[in-house]
This record gives structure tokens, sequence and C-alpha cells, in this order.
């Protein structure tokens, strides 16, 4: 017995879910737990309504959606993924996730097929972490990679905690966020960049993560008048900054091709026009798939950041205040969905995801694996981000046809 | 006749107007036309009240304390400065020469004495320009320099325009800002840099200003994510902030000693931990005594930002949106100052003011000049910012002594 899945209809949710929080050029903003999330979260709930399916909340908002099946002894078939988008968000990233997700359910529905096992499908709060840092925040505490104490006193650049904006927007669930005793986890994404793309393949197996550092620098210096301040009495934190963010790059550049570093965010104080300034934070990160790749970047970056601080005479704190991976998914899953795609006469290959995924943290909990859909030129995280609605079908077919064994 | 100002006063008022806006540091916060700066401003004014001067104040603005002549037909022998501060602002900076100008008034009042020329002292409106740009505003707008219009429609950072921040400090005058009709304008400052100090001398001439051209730069890339996105394929705009940063750096080294360059603001888009960086903006100046080295460093600046543009395949958009200088202040005025300061056997040198002043616009207007007092260690625009109750004694009393004779 096989299903189908709709694609007109998943193409189509995915639409509507991008017209919440739209940008003018075609992208979507939904920052965590903003009202724009939450407008999604209620329309998601409303699509989930006629599927027969129990909801439940945890107390960091991730959201599951339960499908009973004939064992009620059995362990869930978990999948799904986030409806929150970075600022500058395109129309998949995620979304693609949960509503494959929900199109695997609708599917089965529509049949009336009853699993052996239970379902669940999950919308995790805040991966992308741009509201709130660390990413993977609402995975990270389900999988106990943070207390959930410490997750709820994060604030925004706004000053507002998790705790309020869960609060604010509805979210905050009686559950205490913990392992639902799930026998395996499934998430489909796109890939975010251009390798399936490039060697014309429909479907990506993602065998393993990228070990990602994160790192919060603040560089203290001490502040001036831009006039008549010399240059060399200058210990200017902007300036330090500045060679920070290229040293992050020559960081990477050094690492190529399975490394990547960046710097992100920058905040800067006193931000005056007539000051040479002296307290700047920076966000950046290391990542490589080799772990001791990952930790010998660190090491090259402290280095560089420590001549900086000695050459320009000020303090650089450094916090590593998060990391990720790396993960090896279950090979079982992972030739399951191969042999799935191929059934369907798709072509697969292997892959690394160099992004972070709730699936890194899910994966500590239960088998784990991932699948990915071509991304058009690889440029995500930007409102040109694009999937046909072909390649986001076969993705979601390729996961429906791995549930349906998985939970038979 | 001679009469002598009270160096406790002073610097009791000194130490009163610190106190509104306080940092943690020891130093002052009085943003221009926030509840801090009006707060100063009300201090001042009923300091002025016991002096019998006729209160004025302009559409941007500026105050203007009149004490009458006995000539009705004589220009106004001006003076003042500012009371608002940047964010890491100390307690001289601006303050001094305002209340250095409230000391001469105080200091006739007390005994009666009657000039022939009316006195205005003035406190102009955001000199500092650390919430609207530019700086300089308050006496910009008064000398014709820039439409009234145009200064109102500014925003600050938080998007709240220059006419609703006077609006809603209840600084915005009746007048239309002009020329009011002055014979001359003295200004009384800190250095705000090492020469004074070095050298032992107590008062410095301010013969000159050094030419300033300020750019506000906009570089736009292109958003993608940290993840995924190879370094070659990246547009990144902060990677691009950071390059500039340190070539303003470079342009600012390559003309010391009189030239200086500084790169202090900075605005980034999305500034999102999980996002190559698509917009970022950047405040600059370059600076340099000499106008054709200003323009120089200009055109250095240029080029290395059309490298940086075409390298890493972006778009610099740059606004030179003000400047300041050169200008050279009245010849006539310096020399009285320095007699002045010689009568009371102070040491003098003259000097080329590196920061933008007020000074800089009246001077389009009237024969002006400026003297400094010493800033221990050249610290300026920080907490530590000080100068000693005798230092800017000596700088008010030699003020009053010139104010005798001009006014006489």
């Amino acid at each position: 017995m096989t299903l189908t899945i709709d694609p007109d209809r998943l193409w189509q949710s995915i639409m509507a879910i991008a017209a919440i929080g739209p940008t003018p050029d075609g992208g979507s903003c939904r920052l965590a737990l903003t009202a724009e999330d939450a407008a999604a979260r209620t329309l998601f709930r409303q699509w989930c309504a006629p599927l027969d399916l129990h909801f439940e909340q945890d107390a960091i908002g991730n959201m599951f959606l339960r499908r009973e099946g004939s064992d009620p002894a059995a362990g869930a078939v978990a999948l799904g993924s986030h409806l929150d988008t970075v600022p500058t968000g395109g129309r998949f990233d995620g979304v693609f996730g949960v509503l494959a997700g929900l199109e695997v359910l609708r599917a089965l529905h529509d049949k009336g097929w009853r699993t052996r096992t239970p379902l669940e499908l999950v919308n995790w709060t805040n991966e992308e972490g741009s509201r709130f840092r660390p990413a993977m925040m609402g995975s990270r505490v389900f999988a106990g990679d943070m207390e959930l104490e410490t997750a709820l006193a994060i604030t925004d650049d706004a000053g507002v905690s998790v705790a309020q904006a869960l609060k604010d927007s509805g979210q905050a669930g009686p559950l205490t966020p913990s392992q639902r005793g799930w026998a395996c986890w499934l998430e489909a994404h796109i890939e975010q960049g251009p390798v399936l793309e490039a060697t014309a393949t429909d479907i990506g197996i993602v065998t393993e993560t990228m070990h990602a550092r994160y790192f919060q620098l603040t560089i203290i210096g001490e502040p001036s008048h831009v006039g008549p301040t010399a240059m060399d009495r200058r210990r200017d934190s902007l300036a330090a900054a500045a060679e920070t963010i290229l040293a992050v790059e020559r960081v990477a550049l050094a690492a190529e091709p399975n490394g990547r570093a960046s710097a992100t965010w920058i905040e800067n104080y006193p931000n005056a026009r007539g000051n040479v300034s002296n307290i700047t934070r920076l966000h950046c990160d290391v990542r490589h798939n080799r772990p001791d790749r990952t930790i010998a970047m660190e090491a090259a970056l402290r280095e560089a950041l420590a001549g900086i601080a000695a050459r320009r005479q000020l303090r650089i704190d450094i916090d590593p205040y998060a990391s990720f991976g790396p993960v090896v998914f279950d090979t079982a899953l992972g030739a399951l969905l191969r042999r799935k795609a191929e059934d369907r006469q798709l072509s697969t290959c292997d892959m690394i995801a160099a992004a972070g995924h709730d699936s890194v943290l899910i994966a500590k909990l239960c088998p784990s694996a991932m699948l990915f859909v071509p991304s058009v030129d690889g440029i995500t995280h930007n409102p040109k981000e694009y999937s046909t609605k072909e390649q986001v079908a076969r993705g979601a077919q390729v996961l429906l046809d791995a549930v349906m064994e998985l939970a038979a």
C-alpha cells in the first residue's frame, strides 16, 4: 500500500504561511515568539484541527500534534521542523519541514489510514536564534542541552525575556520540556546550499552535521574624542572589532572547503559620531565537519584576538556560549530514506549539513535523520530562497513513504 | 577697573550640571533634547533669573540670555557654548563655556557693573551630534549653514525627529534662528587634547580649526546563511564595513600628525546570528588643518571604498552630508585674549582646534575667537575628562577681562 501526497495542497500551505510576516521583496520575517510567529502557529493549528490530533505544548513553546496508532505501547514516529524565520527570511527554511509533516498526516487522514505507532508532528520554538540566542532553543531545552530556566531568562536586544515573549505570544505551554518516548525522528528541510541543484540530485540524505562553536565577544577600549585624540592614543573598540571580523574571515578561508566562520552581529557603544568607540560586542562562529578542525579554527581565532588586544591595548572577553554537533545521523534511517527515494525513481546523494538544525539536538534522544530538497541557486536566509513545487513535493513524498514503513 | 570671577561658584556650578544625567563612572550623559538636557537647561535658567537677563529661545532650541548695556545702538558681545554631552560625556566639554559665560555675568552683576554694549550668553542646541547628526546643529541653523526645516526633520536612531524632541523637551522657542546683530563672539572650552598640559601652558588661543568632512556610508550586499554559504559566494556587508573601518584608520595614519580620520557609528542589518549581513551603515569623518590635505584624505578613502566594493561585489553609497571649517578666527580678538591672559601672568600658546565647535559656525557671522584651558591627560568624551578648579577659573577670568574691554 502506498499513499500519495498532494503537491498543490503542500504548496498552497507553504505560500499561506509565507504570507504571515511578509517582506516587501517576497520573503518572510517571523522572528521567534513575535505576533507573526504566533499567527503562523495559529494557522498551523487550524489546519491540524480536522485531523483528529491531540495538541500539547511545553513551557518553551514547542508544539506537539499527536496522532494515535493502533499499538498503545509503541513509541511515536516524530517529524517536523520550525515555523520561525530570520529577519531576511525566505518561504521554505523550516516551514517546509513542518508542512511536509502536516502533508504526511493529511495524506494518512484522507485515506483513513491507521498506523501501528503513534505519529507526532512538531514545531520547535526559536530554531533560528535571530531574536534570542542561541539557535535551536526549543529543541535544545527539549533535549536537555540547556536548562529551561536558563532559556526563559535570555533576553532579546530590546531586553524582552524569552519567558515574557512566550507569555505575550500565548505560547507558554504547561508541559515540562522532555523526551516523549519517541521511536525515531525525521526532519525534511531545504538544502540551503548549491550542491543538489548543481548535481541535479532530487534528495539529499544528511548523514552528519558540522561541528559549530558560537562566540560572543566583548571588546573593551577607552572612550575619547574623534577630533583631538591622536591615532596612537586611541583604544578604539570598533577598529578592534573590524580587525576581528577580518580575522574570522581569514580563519574561514584557511579552512575551506569544509570550514566556515562568520561574524554576523555587532553592537557598538557609544555609537556616537563624535566618539572613539569603547565597547563593541560581536557574535561569531566557527564550524567544520571535522571537530579537530573546528577546534583548530577556534585556536587560530583566539590567537588573532590575543594579538589584536595586545596591539591595541584593549581587553577582549570571549564567551563560547553555545555549540552544536558534530552529529552522525542514524545510518538505518538514512538508508531507509535513500531506499524510499530510489523506489520513487529519485536520485540521492549523501550530505553534510553545515547549518544547525533541530535534528542535531533530537539525535541525542532517539535515532534521527534528515532529508534535503534542492535550493535554487543555493540561496537561503534571503527573500529569493526558492524550491520548486515539484522539489518540495518529492521531499514530502519520501517522508510519507518512510513514515508509512516506520509506523506500520 | 578689574573684576574677579569666583572660582568656587564656577566649580560648584560645573559640578551641579554634571549631576544631571550622571553616569556610574563619574561622567555625564545628556544627549541633546532629552529630559536630562532639558533639566540642565532649566537649572541654567534658574541661575540666570537673579541676573536681570532677558531670555529668548529660537525654533531650534538655542537659548539666549541678554544683559542690556548703556548704549542701545551697540551690538552685543556674545559668549557661551553647549550643555549637551556625548553618551560617554565628561563634566567639562561645553558646560565650561556656558558656565564661564555665566560666571562673567555673575561677576558683573555682583558689582552692579554696567557695560556699554549688551552681553548675550548662549547655550547652543545639539553641539555634539550624538543623538541627531550633524554636530553643531543649533549654531549651524543659526548661522544659515542648514535650513531650519531640514534640521527639524532629522531623526535619531529611534526615529524621533528633532522637531518632536524639541517639543517633548519644551525647547521649541518662537524665534526664527538668525543673527542677532552681535559685535563679536567668544567661546571658552576645554582643550580636549594633551598639548596645554604637556607644555605647562595655562591658556590656549585658538587661531584656526581643522577642516572636517563627515560621511554616512551605506554598504549593500546580499543576505545569506552563515552555515552553507561558501566564503566565495558571500557578499557580506559587515565584512566590507570592517575593511572600511581599517581603511579609514590607514588614511588617518598616513595624515599624521595634523590629520585625523575616524569611523564611529555602525548599524548592521539583519544583525542576526545565522545570517551573512547585507546592509551595513557606517559613519566616518576625515579632518586636517590644511583643506587640500582633507580633500586628499577623502580621495584616498573613496579609492579604498571603490576597491572594497569591487572586490566584494557590493555597493557602497557615500553621503558626504556635512562638513566644518577650515576657519581662521579673528586675529584681533585672539590678540586681545592673549594680552588679557598675559596681564594675569598666565602663559599662552596658539592652537589649532581639531574638534568641531559652535564657534566654527558663528565665525561666519561676526568676529569670533576661542580660548582653551588644559585637559588632564588630554582625555575627553570620557568620564575621566578633567580640568582643575584653577584651570577653569583662569579661563573664566581671561574671558571676563576680555568681555570688560570689548563691552566697555
